[in-house]
């Protein structure tokens, strides 16, 4: 008896085996007044930049009848400029790499440097992705334990680069989800022994506290290093699907073998200009952010919870007996927060102020109530 | 000696052996006045239609600071109703699946059903797209020629197919670079004894001859086969990057077990749903180009070219004892087609009326000159 196209089921299909028992990655996506649980900016573009994202969409759309430009030079260019500005390091277009999302950059880097027989080595916590990408890569994932307080413990990363010689290593700074930064000098220490690239994602680098240096410094003497950064969280532009890197041309180079042609449209290349044209205003918001994380870091330990220190936009604090129970509670108050990280913590992004005075009410009521 | 990150050179790099020696792939990009060399559709949208897409961006681009619908359910249902308009089978956001163009579809494609140890099966000559994503996802390549007319032969393939069992068998009609459609009956007959999935890779589907059916009739019948489209072509789209495909939805399931999350934005959201609201202005000039294809195919044939029967907005012609030079020729007269396909032939898009014209009286000059 022949099925029909309604009739079959995922049971049914020939899916890769090592593929077959995942779930799909993916937060809860709830409609609730105040949502803290994906690390977005809470503050929307101004009306003004909207209507210049607009006027360049239009612009653009005049000729979307042909292929945009493959290497999408202009919007590599005012990335370099972008991070000149923000590190001090001065960067050219051909130093420059987008994709939609950081997502797809980084899994660039491993279908270039990863493969079946190479290893990539992760630190958890950690952003649950990078499973994803080694998983759709073949690339073998080692995983150390970051240390009680959500550090890189060096001697034994040393160790284990020596002995494991992974092809890429994956460094998040601040991290996701424990919101903590590493010293520039753990990160010149490990690209000291490593082998082959290592990432330094700063997809919330924007919201470093002071003294908090940028690994795009130590770009000039690290021709492995690949820094990758978004627009989706200080540039207030998740929506756009904007992330990039910084590294050698070479590297560059390397990733266009495995690139999709076009991967970026007209569309994106010409909001994503505008909107880094307009960074000032794109940023006024993060000086704002990073107070409020402070203030909230400082009520929660008043709390007498446990805070991890926080370089991000978004704060894990615990540990609670039953999160899921508090995070259930702020749910119903109409706060969304994400259950993440070790056992017994939740993390909060940071709102605006009124929503941060929702969560901190909520969650007191939370604590305190049966 | 440290080297700095403008010491290092490509050779240096760690790539995968694999992808060393490859080059990236892509057609020149070249600034001419006549450009038919990559399919693409020559009508611009109308100011109308970029005005109403500018309006959508403007409406989304609000909220850009959040992500997007990870699952983009209106874009969904809008290409679904579009797809059922065309062909006359009732589809539904849940049988329709999108990615930045058809590239990132297919490879999905592959993400869940190749991999090491699985193969997938071909049809020379071919998109070579097909090769990159086997190479990306690991997936064993074989390769079944076709015919002196560029059908595929049945015989041939259903004894491959018996053998070889290929875990993705692609099949695409119209085919490019050769123009020539595949009969719905071999289609089925392919489908009867694949083991795995089938796709049917109509990017050039709009463009196809009275009486030649789409595959996505077989949809029903067959809930392994994936049909995949693109409003690159007929939709005069290429810069928005927008490529989907039809199948039953636990196949879509399946695919979110590997798409990288939001990997649509929001402005490629809405600037579809906007194009796909103005289905009839894009679809518009589908029949002038058509009946320009065959006033071409007939206009070459009459200069004694070999020429490829032709469903899609291409003309594939020769063959040519040096067709590299003919290219050349073209190219000094501002004309820029494409030299792919089997050795002595050239490929050119169907551009407008003026350039049509202009491109035949270039190939009468470079054929009758020294």
């Amino acid at each position: 008896m022949r099925r029909t196209w309604t009739e079959i089921s995922f049971a049914d299909l020939p899916i890769r085996e090592d593929l077959r028992l995942h779930q799909a990655y993916g937060a809860p996506q709830l409609d609730v007044p105040v949502r803290l649980n994906v690390n977005e900016n809470p503050y929307p573009p101004s009306q003004g930049l909207v209507a210049s994202i607009a006027e360049a969409i239009a612009e653009a759309g005049a000729n979307a009848n042909r292929y945009p430009d493959r290497d999408f030079t202009k919007l590599r260019t005012c990335l370099a400029t972008y991070l000149t500005h923000d590190t001090g390091v001065y960067l050219d277009a051909s130093q420059v790499w987008a994709g939609n999302g950081s997502n797809e950059v980084l899994q660039q880097i491993l279908q270039v440097f990863g493969g079946p027989g190479r290893l990539a080595l992760t630190f958890t916590p950690a952003y649950p992705m990078y499973d994803e990408y080694c998983r759709t890569t073949f690339t073998r994932l080692h995983s150390l334990p970051r240390t009680e307080s959500f550090a890189i413990d060096l001697p034994q990363t040393i160790d284990a680069i020596q002995s494991l010689q992974p092809s890429v290593i994956f460094l998040t700074s601040p991290n996701n989800p424990t919101g903590t930064a590493l010293p520039i000098e753990d990160i010149q220490a490990i690209l000291d022994v490593a082998p082959g690239i290592v990432v330094v994602d700063e997809a919330y680098g924007e919201f470093r506290r002071d003294g908090v240096a940028s690994a795009v410094t130590l770009l000039p003497c690290n021709p492995r290093l690949v820094v990758s950064r978004t627009m989706s969280k200080a540039f207030k532009f998740a929506g756009g699907r904007v992330g990039y890197c910084a590294c050698a041309a070479p590297i560059i180079e390397a990733i266009k073998l495995v690139r999709l042609p076009y991967h970026l449209s007209v569309f994106t290349q010409a909001a994503a200009c505008a909107a880094l044209a307009a960074r000032d205003e794109m940023l006024s918001q993060v000086a704002t952010l990073k107070a409020e994380r402070d203030a909230t870091v400082s009520w929660l330990r008043q709390q007498g919870l446990q805070v991890a220190d926080s370089d991000a936009n978004f704060v894990m604090f615990g540990r609670f007996n039953d999160r899921h129970l508090i995070w259930n509670k702020l749910l119903r108050s109409g706060i969304l927060v994400r259950e993440i990280g070790p056992s017994g913590y939740l993390r909060v992004s940071i709102g605006t102020t009124a929503e941060m005075v929702a969560f901190r009410d909520a969650l007191s009521t939370a604590m305190h109530t049966g």
